[in-house]
C-alpha cells in the first residue's frame, strides 16, 4: 500500500496502478482525507459525495481487473470548476441562484473524461457566474490570502493535495492567475482546443477551458482526454489538436528565442515578481528579446472588460433579470454598466479583438513564446469583493492564445508567483515543449 | 507521385503522406477519378460534391505543411453511409422523403472524423430508411449481383477502391453481410463503442455502427478514431473503449479457443460456402469446439425481427404517417406488421435479448471467439425487393457482441464470402487480435 497516494501526481499514479502497487480506490479514500483533514481553512469544495466517488473508483478497479479497456486516466481523480455540468452531481455556478441545480446531462468534456477512466471527484468553488465576487475559498499556503479566481476551487484544491488534476475556465485571467496564487501549473491551451458545451456561458467569444496540475506533464495529459472538435461550441475548429502530452514530453530542436514587452502595466508589479523575473531573463539571457508592445496591444484590458460585460448582459439577461435580488453588491455595478455598452461599442471592441488576433497570426514566426509574468505578485489577501489583478492574463483569452504557468518565483510573505509563457494559435505542443526547456534551464543554473 | 494511389489502404496512404511522398489531394483527386471511372456501374454513392472533397483535402495539406497538428486520418478520404449526419452536405436516408434533407449539425461521429483530419468524401447508397428496400447498388465484382445491405453503398465503395475507409451501420446484418458479399473487411464493435448521435434511428436498442476497409488495421484504426461515450446515447457506456489498432497489431499470447455453433439453418450454407468453412476449420484443427447452440439462441431471427419492427413503427411514426404515399412497397408490409406487435410480444422480445446477453456474459471465458459463416454464401443476383440474407449477422447486434468478417473465401461464381469472428462485449481489441491470427494461420496453411 502506498503511503500518502495523495501527494501523487497523475502520472505517478497511473504509473503505480498499472504496476499493481496502487488502486483508485487506495487514491480516491487517500484525496478525501487530505480533503477531510484541509479543506475545512480552504473551502474548495463545493459539492463532494465520497460514496460515489469511491464507487467510481471501484467500478476503475473492477475495470481493470476484468481486463476490460485503460483509459489514459484511469482511476484518476478530477475536479471540475463548478460551472462544469455533471448528470450526477448538482452545478450550483457559485450562486445561490442555482443552488442545487442539476442539469442532468454531462459537459462534452466530463463525457471525455469518463471515457478516459476518469473519477469526477466533485465541484470545486467558483466565484459567482465565474465572474467577479469570490465566494471565501481561501490561498492553502496562507488561509489570509486568496486563491485567485474565478477559477478559485480548482487551483486551491490542486495545491493542497485534494486532487492531481482539476479543470477551470478563464474569460480574463481566472486560470493562470489562481495558478500563480497557489502555485501549481496551469494551462489555457489555445481557444477552441476544448469544448465549451455545458459550461456556464459568460462570454461566448472569450470563455476558454483550462487545467490545473502539478507538473507539466500532468497538465498535457489533461489537456489531450479533454480535447476534441464539438460542432456545437462556436469557438471549437473542426481540426485535428496539438499532442500536449507530446509536447511537454519532448526536447527543443532547437534554443528558443523568447520575447519580453515592456509593458506599460509592468510598473504593477511586486519587488519580489520583479526580482524573481528579472533572474529568470539573467539566466536566459540572449534567448529573450525585449521588446516595446504594439499599439495594438495597449488598451486590452479596456477591450476585454467591453466583450465580457456586454456578452454576460445578452447571455445571462434572464438570470440577472429574474434574480437581481440574489446578485452580490459587488457583481450588480459590472451588469449594470455591461447594459449600458451599445452595439456599436460592442463592435468596435470585437474589432480591436481581431486586429490583436491578426497581430499574433505572423508575430511567433521569429519568436517561440512570449515570457511575462502570471500575475503582478504574490495572491493578494482576501477580499470579500475580489480575487486579485487578471491584468497580466487578459491577452490569452482575448486573443486565443495559449498560456501556460510555471511556479517558479517566490513573492515577499513565501507564497508561490508563476512564469507565464504564451505562445501561437494551435502550436500548444510547441509551447508546452519550450516550458520544458524553460523548466530545465533553470534547474541547471540553480544547481 | 505515387500512381494509382485509390488502390492505398488508409495505413499505406498516412505513411506515405507522412514521408512526404503523397498529398491528400493527390490521394483524393485519385479516388475521385477511379469513383468518375467506376460508379455508373456500381451506384455506390448518394451524395458526392468532388469540389468540397478536395477542398478539404487541401485544407489537410495546408495543416500538414503548416506545422500544425496533424489527426490519425490526416488526408484520408472516408465515405459516410447515407443515414450520417453532416453539416455540410444533404442526408437523405435512402428515401425520396428525405431528399435534400440538410440537418445541420455533424453526427457524432463526424465531429471525431473531422477531428482527426479525415476528409469526409461524401454519402453512400443505404436501404430505404437502412431497412429491407434496396436502392440500385450492385456489387462491384459482379453488377449482376447485390452488394447486400443496408450499407450498400459503403461497403461497395471500400470494394471498388473508391475510398479506403467507409462507416455503416448494422441493426440487423447491415455491416458484416454487405462486407461479406463485396469481399472487404466488416468490423462491427460492441453495443455502445460508437455513439449513435446524428444518425437515423430506426431501432435505438438494436442499431449499431461499423467500418468497412480493405485491411484488418485499417477498420481498427478508423474505429478508434470514432469510438468514445456520448450521453445522448442511451447504448453508450461511460468506460474506456478497447484499443482497436492496438489488438489488430497484437500477436496472441494464447493459441485462442474457438467455437462453431451447428446451428440449424447452417443448412443455409452454400456449397462453396461450407466447404470453405471446412477448409478453414481444418486448418485450425483441435483449436475448434464444435458446439450445439443453447436453446436461448434458438429463435433470435423472430426476436430481432420483433424488436426492429416495434421500434421504427414508434421512432419513425411520423415519417410514416406523414409521408405513407412515398414509402416503396417492400417497405410498407413491413412496417404494417411493426404497427401490430403489442406492448407486451415487445416485452418479451426485450426479455430473450436480454437472456441472449446474460448468456455470453459468461460464454467467453473458455473461449476466445466464436468462429461462423458471414453469410450464407456469395451475394445472391440483384433483387429490387431485398439484399441477401442476414441471418449469420442477427445474434451480434441482438446481444451486443462484437464481430468482424475477413473475406477468406470465395462463392461458385468467384464472388467473396467473408469469415466472421465474434468475441465477448467490450474486449474487441481481443477479437481483432484472434482476427489478425486466423488471417496469419490461413497465409500459413496456404504457403
Amino acid at each position: 500500500m502506498i503511503k500518502e497516494a495523495y501527494k501523487l501526481t497523475a502520472t505517478e499514479a497511473l504509473a503505480l496502478c498499472a504496476r499493481g502497487k496502487l488502486t483508485s480506490v487506495d487514491l480516491v479514500k487517500s484525496c478525501l482525507t487530505q480533503i477531510t483533514e484541509t479543506d475545512d481553512a480552504i473551502g474548495a469544495w463545493a459539492y463532494l459525495d465520497p460514496g460515489a466517488a469511491i464507487a467510481q473508483a471501484q467500478e476503475c478497479d473492477r475495470i481493470r481487473k476484468a481486463g476490460l479497456a485503460i483509459g489514459p486516466l484511469h482511476g484518476i481523480p478530477v475536479a471540475l470548476k463548478d460551472i462544469i455540468d455533471t448528470a450526477d452531481m448538482p452545478t450550483a455556478r457559485g450562486t445561490p441562484i442555482f443552488r442545487g441545480r442539476r442539469s442532468g446531462n454531462d459537459a462534452r468534456l466530463v463525457e471525455l473524461l469518463r471515457g478516459a477512466g476518469a473519477v469526477i471527484l466533485g465541484k470545486t468553488v467558483t466565484t459567482e457566474l465565474a465572474f467577479v465576487h469570490p465566494n471565501g475559498t481561501r490561498n492553502p499556503h496562507n488561509s489570509d490570502h486568496t486563491p485567485g479566481g474565478s477559477s478559485s476551487g480548482s487551483a486551491a484544491a490542486v495545491a493542497a493535495l485534494h486532487v492531481p488534476l482539476a479543470i477551470g475556465t478563464q474569460t480574463n485571467g481566472s486560470v493562470i492567475r489562481p495558478a500563480s496564487f497557489c502555485g501549481t501549473f496551469g494551462f489555457k491551451p489555445t481557444r477552441g482546443v476544448i469544448s465549451r458545451t455545458g459550461v456556464l456561458q459568460t462570454s461566448a467569444s472569450l470563455d476558454q477551458v483550462g487545467c490545473f496540475g502539478r507538473t507539466l506533464a500532468d497538465v498535457a495529459l489533461l489537456t489531450d482526454v479533454i480535447a476534441g472538435y464539438d460542432g456545437r461550441d462556436s469557438t471549437s475548429f473542426a481540426r485535428p489538436r496539438p499532442g500536449m502530452a507530446a509536447g511537454a514530453a519532448a526536447e527543443v530542436p532547437v534554443t528558443p528565442e523568447l520575447i519580453w514587452f515592456d509593458l506599460p502595466f509592468n510598473d504593477r508589479l511586486s519587488e519580489a515578481a520583479r526580482e524573481g523575473l528579472d533572474a529568470v531573463l539573467d539566466v536566459l539571457g540572449p534567448q529573450v528579446t525585449r521588446m516595446e508592445p504594439a499599439d495594438t496591444l495597449s488598451n486590452l484590458v479596456a477591450v476585454q472588460a467591453r466583450i465580457h460585460e456586454y456578452e454576460i448582459c445578452q447571455h445571462q439577461a434572464e438570470v440577472f433579470d429574474s434574480h437581481w435580488d440574489q446578485i452580490s453588491e459587488t457583481l450588480k455595478p459590472v451588469i449594470t454598466r455591461g447594459r449600458q455598452i451599445t452595439q456599436a461599442e460592442y463592435e468596435d471592441a470585437l474589432a480591436v479583438k481581431a486586429s490583436a488576433e491578426a497581430f499574433f497570426d505572423d508575430f511567433f514566426v521569429e519568436f517561440d513564446a512570449i515570457i511575462a509574468p502570471a500575475a503582478a505578485g504574490e495572491a493578494p489577501r482576501f477580499d470579500a469583493d475580489g480575487t486579485g489583478d487578471p491584468i497580466f492574463c487578459t491577452l490569452c483569452p482575448l486573443a486565443g492564445l495559449p498560456s501556460v504557468t510555471l511556479p517558479l518565483l517566490v513573492g515577499e510573505t513565501g507564497l508561490p508567483i508563476g512564469v507565464q509563457l504564451i505562445g501561437p494559435v494551435e502550436k500548444d505542443d510547441r509551447l508546452l515543449r519550450t516550458a520544458r526547456w524553460l523548466q530545465g534551464q533553470l534547474a541547471a543554473a540553480a544547481e
